[in-house]
């Protein structure tokens, strides 16, 4: 059963979209109001190269959210949960952001580009509604924008070597999360180590939407004699690495959780002065403890499509959590699923979830499910 | 040209997904996160069923963002540049909603539910995330959240006659966005007369996500004698009617634009008592007067095919603004569009807009094309 997307001007596209048209883009999905795409025609093969070799994706709709001014620091730290006061220029931090209520609303990461100067490169949500808003009502001097900022992701284990070939070696010494403002030909971009898959690379964030066929064809053409391909952020790898999916795993609207659930804790400071959204409330339910977990499953029997939307989990019959994400691994030839349970279950030999009317047992199962690269 | 959309766990679904999928569907957009049916194989079917006859749509993608509790009125009104004083209980108003800078952020539908208890039926941004931000920060006793209404639009001249057999002759007395809460056999709803269109119509706003399948089917049966069509928002009868659409004729992230420019003026309540998030802006921009406005524009030329993002109009070769959305409207058998105008140019005989590397000329129209049943 297949659809197909409407493309018109309420929705944007990525400075990519006409690349990855000629280069063959067979799906998109929709992100941050933005078409993404999803696969072109060979998810296989697109899995393969990730773990193998080297691929490139068109992840402009990640957005950036740019918050500039003197109270730029103050800002950032209020909308964050986690300490961040030790971050230097050039450095970028994985970020969990909740609301007032304590709930996971978005998980950018953030770049900070100066003192006075930051990114927020964020998952599908209006972060820039919601950071301008706080902004204003508390009269911080600061200008909350979207930048002209859309990363082309570069990943696998040759991503290194092929962005060494652009750049120079001094991209080996990139460690996990800077970045750097550089140029390709005179191609403004910042470079980051960084990208949504566990198995290494980098992200070029371009800083000229004009620009996006030029820059791709340069990574394509440097790329051909690692065979690169073009792909998607996949699910497949993400499940099997543990990688969380604002969205997926947790959305606001859908299957609402806090950090603390989400195995985000040791990211969530309450123990120093820092105040910051939903501190109280997380302080509350730090207190009260959770009742749910998200946790890895092995699904047994045959192999496996991957799923629409959530499924719900039970034992003896009890609902008692929720399937995320679920995928067959190639790599370890077995069904493997994200998703929230509840907590003390994680020995119940009754777990279960139905899919296509099948009942399935399910065993629950230590993230990530292979070992970072 | 055509894609397959990604159906994922990432995007959610309407509650009457399943049923446009068993009726047909072909092609989806996304709205809020969540797939909007696009067409059903035969536009121009259902474009004329929607001038002549009635049709159904599955816009459950308008989500509903709730605020209830004792200071919902002052949140409200503190959202809205509209004056919403003397908005009565089961009363509807449209509501440009602008941020701290005076840019429209959405443009929904408010629905008074009680005194205590309103309904934003939003267009394509995260306003819940906006608007509770807002409520948080001003210590507000309210709750924002999502509430479970999902609308189902039944439009077009014989859609009171449907909506009359379904639920009674009383719905004739309806007046324009009123509307009522009830239930059709035992499925709770709120029967409102709304729609996103200017054929008339209502809009049935389903209280129980679980039931969307039923609720399609006694619709649909109903509409049988009537030859009901399922479909979708429909661009052609939007731009022949001059229908704002916040995310293709303005969006923040992509041609921001205020509501003065995009016609909105007679709904801000700049004269009066009422503080309003935006309004020192609003009061700068209107003393400043606006630079450009929206407008209507003939096309000339054979037939044109929609456009897929916003096309630039010139004038002798100067950047004066955009098409945002452009048809072929088989009713004025004429190419019409929208767009934003430099203003003093609507006697300018040299406008021109580039489509598919040819020049054409365009002619500045009133809007509507078409005027509203």
């Amino acid at each position: 059963m297949s659809f197909n997307i409407s493309i018109g001007p309420n929705l944007r596209k990525s400075p990519y979209f006409d690349a990855t048209v000629a280069d063959g883009v067979k799906a998109f999905s929709v992100y941050n109001h933005m078409y993404l795409p999803a696969n072109f025609g060979n998810p296989a093969r697109e899995y393969q190269q990730l773990i193998d070799g080297v691929v490139m994706w068109d992840v402009g709709a990640q957005r950036q959210v740019q918050i500039v001014g003197p109270d730029a620091a103050r800002l950032l730290q209020y909308l964050s949960a986690r300490n961040i006061a030790n971050t230097q220029p050039d450095q970028g931090r994985y970020l969990p952001i909740c609301n007032h209520r304590g709930q996971l609303i978005n998980d950018p990461v953030m770049l900070k580009l100066a003192e006075d100067r930051y990114w927020l490169s964020i998952a599908d949500s209006d972060i820039e509604l919601w950071a301008s808003a706080i902004a204003a009502e508390r009269g911080f001097d600061v200008v909350v924008s979207e930048a002209d900022a859309s990363p082309l992701a570069v990943q696998g284990p040759l991503a290194a070597k092929l962005i060494a070939d652009l750049f120079g070696d001094w991209v080996h010494e990139l460690k996990y999360f800077w970045f750097k403002a550089t140029q390709l030909e005179d191609i403004p971009l910042v470079l980051a180590r960084s990208g949504w898959s566990k198995q290494g690379g980098f992200e070029l964030y371009l800083q000229d939407a004009t620009r996006g066929g030029e820059l791709w064809q340069l990574v394509k053409q440097a790329g051909g004699a690692l065979n690169i391909l073009p792909g998607a952020p996949n699910d497949i790898e993400r499940v099997e690495s543990g990688l969380l999916s604002y969205g997926a795993d947790a959305r606001l609207q859908r299957h609402p959780a806090n950090p603390f659930e989400l195995g985000l804790g040791k990211l969530i400071d309450l123990d120093d002065d820092h105040d910051f959204v939903g501190k109280q409330a997380l302080l509350d339910i730090r207190k009260a403890g959770v009742k749910r977990q998200l946790c890895g499953f092995f699904i047994d029997g045959s192999a496996i499509a991957g799923n629409q939307h959530s499924l719900p989990i039970t034992s003896a019959g009890r609902p008692v959590g929720y399937i995320s994400e679920m995928v067959y691994s190639p790599r370890l030839e077995r069904n493997i699923a994200l998703g929230l349970l509840t907590t003390g279950l994680a020995n119940d030999a009754k777990l279960e979830v139905l899919i296509d009317a099948e009942s399935r047992s399910l065993t629950p199962a230590r993230l990530p499910f292979i070992p970072y690269r």
